[in-house]
């Protein structure tokens, strides 16, 4: 049988380019010498420059929720305040970590498919006149209804209050324009399996001066996480404990493939593959779940037709055109479908989904006509 | 310039196979799906068969001081007691581990060198006739100084106290022998970096049925490292969070290999290893930190002669032979150098390390015959 290649379109793990899956195979080093001491640097300031902060950012052997577990335990204490605001699985998902160490978690959540409506926020402090927020923690890309956060608007929503404001990112960096300095981030965590067109295993944090001052005062307990244990080391080019070599060669390639487009090219790439399929999904009359103003870059969720199960769908386009689409997760699961449209794809690939999609539709029972949705996806490409 | 092929003599990152090294480019697949589900299943079968265990192992995308802490917060609550027999570093950490997630920890400690001496445990629970001990914790093979704790000794030892044992067995399992369910090990962990001879990012864990239910009644903080999760979803074929694919794929095929060798055999070829390392050491006059009796499989600690800094030796080595060997850690810092023979290496590499450091050691002005700690190092290999 024909080996098919898989479009692999989840919102991660996403597909990795050839020359990062070679740089996996480089043969071990030792992660005490003059050759990790210059990878591991080359990497890091590659990584800082993606984020676009002069912050430090610490790299750890971990999936992404790694990376959102050392976000809390460095800064909050338990028995003190977060205020997340929540849109959907990842956002719970990060307020559910707070809460499994010990921290008072005030969530304020949106409907699914909608953004933070940030005059909540805004509110919310206004009316916390002691200051007992530590932290405001927002998801930039909710990855399970497709829906991207105003950052900016975030931060201006906070107003003068101390708390620290704290973003999952793991899902936007390098698809969604992040700056991390201008906008006043203090605490943000990426993964390595989304836009950085890696494997899953590595995640990123950067931190602010004021949250290394937080820091300090933080006794949350940890010991893998312990951000000012991976600064000492960084200082010398090294970690705490054993590296993911493999991963660290492979992010030197990612970075050269990241840079090497541009990282503004990026976002314009992955918002012209979000037009793309949410106007071929519109031209096949279907539902989309977000609206336009906040439609992610980085995956797109649609609902199926009333009468066609969404993970039916799913099975029918994976056994018979090999595309893996996500499903909907919690309430959503069976009535949405999500295709990832970030890292390493290109237009004409998102062209090829769409072409599946509707022949997976068809197959369903769905009255379409066939090319109507590629028709669609080909004009916005066209411009 | 050539580019030689560089011995990486460590006790870890070892040298990774080509066959291992190329499993892990393996294109991404989806981490919910069936095709994941196949290989989930074969290596968490493939790293019980070598745990000697019917109890559950669980696989964490973390380094082995990840598979620690897991052991930490998931079967001890802030405020508990553990006893911690602490023979070097790893022991050391062990113990700093628990301490930092607010764990009572006393620890009784070994002269570095030698291994734990067993009556001091019995000693020690006999005088805690309320069962305030909640864990008993070893290090199986302690890598700072290269000795062997005697892990069926430490389980008579404890008698019938109620207290869990739990093993760090990060630079044993797989070069010495480990049986799980014959010696009543509640909470053993390994990594991938040693002897199972993967890249570092994995790291296992195995549960007995009597941790299971300490584990039900802990309070101590955990999301990332939660044992209960790992099990619910791995009862699916899946994670918690998304996994380390390229190491997952990587550890089918190094499971193919050391079950492909069997075992027993590989603990053979350790300690025959280990065998050519001392005598080829005591041919040329230097002094070995362990006893012969307490000697590790998987690493030698070697005293440099008085007058020679062991860490000069260790860069003349590095520089003029392309021989990386380990330092000594803390308090043998420039004292000794160890040498890893360990994982996917074989006699003829242990015969070419003792010539390199033979070079190495006239480099630096020691006076020796050359050739006589290859022959002797022959000797042992010959039998």
């Amino acid at each position: 049988m024909f080996q098919e290649k898989q479009y692999l379109q989840l919102p991660g793990p996403t597909a990795v380019p050839p020359q990062v899956l070679r740089a996996l195979s480089q043969p071990m080093i030792n992660h005490r010498g003059s050759e990790f001491k210059e990878l591991f640097e080359e990497v890091t300031l590659g990584v800082q420059k993606t984020f676009k902060t002069q912050n430090t950012v610490l790299i750890f052997p971990a999936a992404g929720t790694g990376g959102l577990e050392t976000a809390i335990v460095n800064f909050i204490s338990p028995g003190e305040k977060v205020l997340v605001a929540s849109i959907g699985v990842f956002g719970n998902r990060f307020a559910e970590i707070a809460a499994k160490f010990g921290v008072q978690v005030e969530k304020i959540e949106f409907e699914w498919g909608s953004a933070i409506d940030t005059a909540k926020i805004t509110e919310r402090l206004a009316a916390d006149r002691d200051g007992e927020f530590k932290a405001v923690i927002v998801t930039h890309n909710e990855t399970s209804t497709g829906v991207t956060n105003n950052l900016p608007a975030v931060r201006k929503a906070m107003g003068g209050h101390p708390a620290l404001l704290m973003v999952d990112a793991v899902s936007s960096m390098g698809a969604v324009d992040l700056r991390t300095d201008e906008w006043g981030l203090d605490v943000v965590v990426t993964g390595a399996q989304k836009a950085f067109m890696l494997p899953p295993g590595l995640t990123f944090v950067s931190v602010s001066d004021r949250a290394w001052e937080v820091a300090k005062k933080c006794t949350n307990y940890k010991y893998y996480w312990d951000l000012a244990s991976a600064k000492k080391y960084l200082e010398k080019g090294q970690t705490p404990y054993t590296p993911a070599l493999p991963l660290l060669s492979g992010l030197r390639e990612s970075l050269k493939l990241m840079h090497g487009e541009g990282l503004e090219q990026a976002f314009v790439r992955h918002s012209r593959m979000r037009d793309m399929i949410r106007a071929a999904m519109r031209a096949l009359g279907l539902q989309l779940l977000a609206a336009d103003e906040v439609a992610s870059p980085a995956v797109t969720a649609v609902f199926t037709p009333p009468d066609i199960e969404a993970n039916q769908l799913r099975k029918v386009i994976s056994k018979k055109y090999n595309v893996v689409l996500a499903g909907g997760q919690q309430k959503l699961d069976n009535k949405i479908f999500r295709v990832g449209h970030l890292g390493w794809v290109q237009p004409l690939d998102i062209v090829a989904t769409v072409a599946a999609i509707e022949m997976a539709l068809m197959d369903c029972g769905y009255n379409l006509e066939l090319g109507s949705g590629v028709r669609a996806a080909q004009q916005v490409l066209r411009g």
